[in-house]
């Protein structure tokens, strides 16, 4: 078999690779081997994921070290400090020390989890991502965000630790249900639409999706290789990283209003379809612009409105996110595909007609 | 006035400066809001040390910028998950954003704690260091450990996360009780011993402390320097940083048995005349020097004998001692003042018979 495909992220002495195709898990448990002395493994795996997946792992290792396996709530139920505090208990009463490793193996949730984990036990262990969800792999897998929530809003509490290796196995993603499977769609939408003009035809092309998943090694790659290039450009978010979060700041707030009806990713979709709307309303780009996002949304299977909420209690949340600075909301906006930049100067009422026209 | 004393902690990126003396809390806090655009300011204070001396940092931050005040369960008990995710709700409430400030004023626990909560609040914001206590001066306050406790053991959980000043101003300790200025006094001990035998020479004559704490600016300040070089040379602590952990290994199996009974500066008296018990067995340095050593803390009030702990469930605590690597306790074992080493080769029993010379 060849071997899977590899994307750097250059991030100077916290450099590593993201492995993508058949083989990605083998070949990132084994880079990451390959350069500590780790003498056991703690396998901080999503509860529904870990029956699937989590034997994949244990045959990759073989007998070669121990592995301790801690199941993670499955899904956002994972991202709080109750589920932390009792993980980092588990990784030290299984003899975890700080040459050891951590490995996450879930959707970003888990990750997320797993990644905050190993920055805060022992005051820091290195880390193997494993995602399992298109998600995971597209958008959490890549970057060294870790974290929880906390009741005013989601990723309020973590830190920026990095892994040592990435795995993106598409194999995994044949047991994902097909609702999360598209909503991880929305992210690759983003993360075209960001950076790689070309990745959004080929994302028109391939819709609807075909049962086989076809071409889909290839569209994580390229949806990898964006991310990285704009984390390495600014690993703690302090500039251009913010783009990322495109179509994020009513997608996240509409996403934690509607707790738990909406998954991320269609919280994103219906994000997306507000940053065109606004983008469109501070005259940055043409009602087309908005049309084709809206079709190819559609297309995928993705949400493109929503009547479901209460606009006030979107907007009230939008101030609670951590990205504003100086007091003011920041919105991404975009002047066509690949054209991203921040706004905090934006028509009285934007927002809010971006909101009405999700309820249309 | 004269502008307190500045002790350089070189890190890159991440130096500051350590103020000590009279106006050292003005002196830092200015420094920290002159380099950043901070807006507002999260306090979090040890609860029995707020209504001392909170008002004092109000006063120097005057009207400048919101101040909101959270206090921490007074001393270790603050050091748990449930504290942290308290204060970082309280933060987050508050309205703090990424270019907003967190000081941490009280003891050791509580900068621990408001330093853990400035790592991960918001994926990290800038901390300011003020130590009410003189082991939180000489100790805590440089280096940039942060964390809380498992029932496993102490500061099996937290980040590297460095302030951007600190602030030890010693008209603090005034209303520090007796008892905790007195176990302050064995961090210092164990700071000139590792770095500055010329500070040992002086904390000799100083003993019994006077009450009017003269000469203790210069004491503090001195131990900040020896752990400043050290922390610079290993921010991390992946080699010479470790030398900190003097009389560690056993001080903190001692006081985590403890259960409370022992201050943390007390447990590392025991734990220093364990260390120069092991350092003799093990033919490093000569009976001289632990009569010295013994000599010195009897004569500061500190404890160098106790019968009132379990010699097995000590050693057993030892066991999940995070500095622990490939399965072996490593112990700091020294031939001298200024002279301190890393040991996992030990004579058979020489950790038990150390325990017993406590006994005696």
């Amino acid at each position: 078999m060849s071997p899977s495909a590899r994307v750097p992220v250059e991030l100077g002495a916290r450099s590593y690779e993201v492995r993508v195709g058949g083989g990605a898990i083998a070949d990132a448990l084994n880079e990451a081997l390959s350069r500590l002395g780790a003498r056991r493994i703690l396998l901080l795996a999503d509860a529904n994921v870990a029956p699937l997946h989590a034997p994949l792992v244990r045959d990759v290792l073989g007998d070669a070290l121990p592995v301790t396996l801690h199941e993670l709530p499955a899904g956002e139920a994972a991202k709080t400090f109750d589920v932390v505090a009792a993980a980092c208990r588990a990784g030290v009463e299984s003899g975890l020390e700080r040459g050891d490793l951590v490995v996450g193996l879930g959707g970003g949730a888990a990750t997320d989890v797993a990644g905050f984990v190993a920055s805060i036990v022992l005051r820091g262990v290195a880390w193997v991502s494993l995602p399992s969800s298109l998600l995971g792999m597209v958008d959490a897998a890549v970057g060294g965000k870790t974290g929880v929530n906390l009741p005013a809003g989601k990723n309020l509490v973590g830190t920026f630790w990095q892994p040592v290796a990435v795995g993106c196995e598409p194999a995994l993603l044949r047991t994902l249900p097909e609702r999360e499977f598209v909503a991880g769609l929305a992210e690759v939408v983003k993360t075209a639409w960001i950076g790689d003009a070309s990745l959004l035809d080929l994302v028109e092309e391939s819709a609807p999706w075909s049962a086989s998943h076809q071409g889909l090694t290839e569209i994580i790659r390229r949806s990898v290789a964006v991310k990285s290039r704009v984390v390495a450009a600014d690993e703690r978010e302090g500039g251009v990283r913010l783009l990322l979060n495109f179509g994020h700041t009513l997608g996240h707030a509409l996403e934690t209003e509607g707790r738990g009806r909406l998954l991320h990713g269609e919280a994103v979709a219906l994000g997306l379809v507000a940053a065109l709307h606004l983008s469109v309303a501070a005259e940055r780009c043409t009602p087309e612009h908005l049309d084709r996002l809206v079709r190819l949304l559609e297309s995928l299977g993705l949400p493109t409105r929503d009547r479901a909420f209460d606009p006030d209690a979107v907007l009230g949340r939008v101030v609670h996110d951590k990205k504003r600075r100086d007091g003011k909301i920041r919105y991404l906006l975009t002047t066509g595909v690949g054209s991203v930049s921040v706004s905090s100067d934006l028509p009285a009422g934007a927002a809010r007609a971006a909101l009405e026209f999700l309820r249309r």
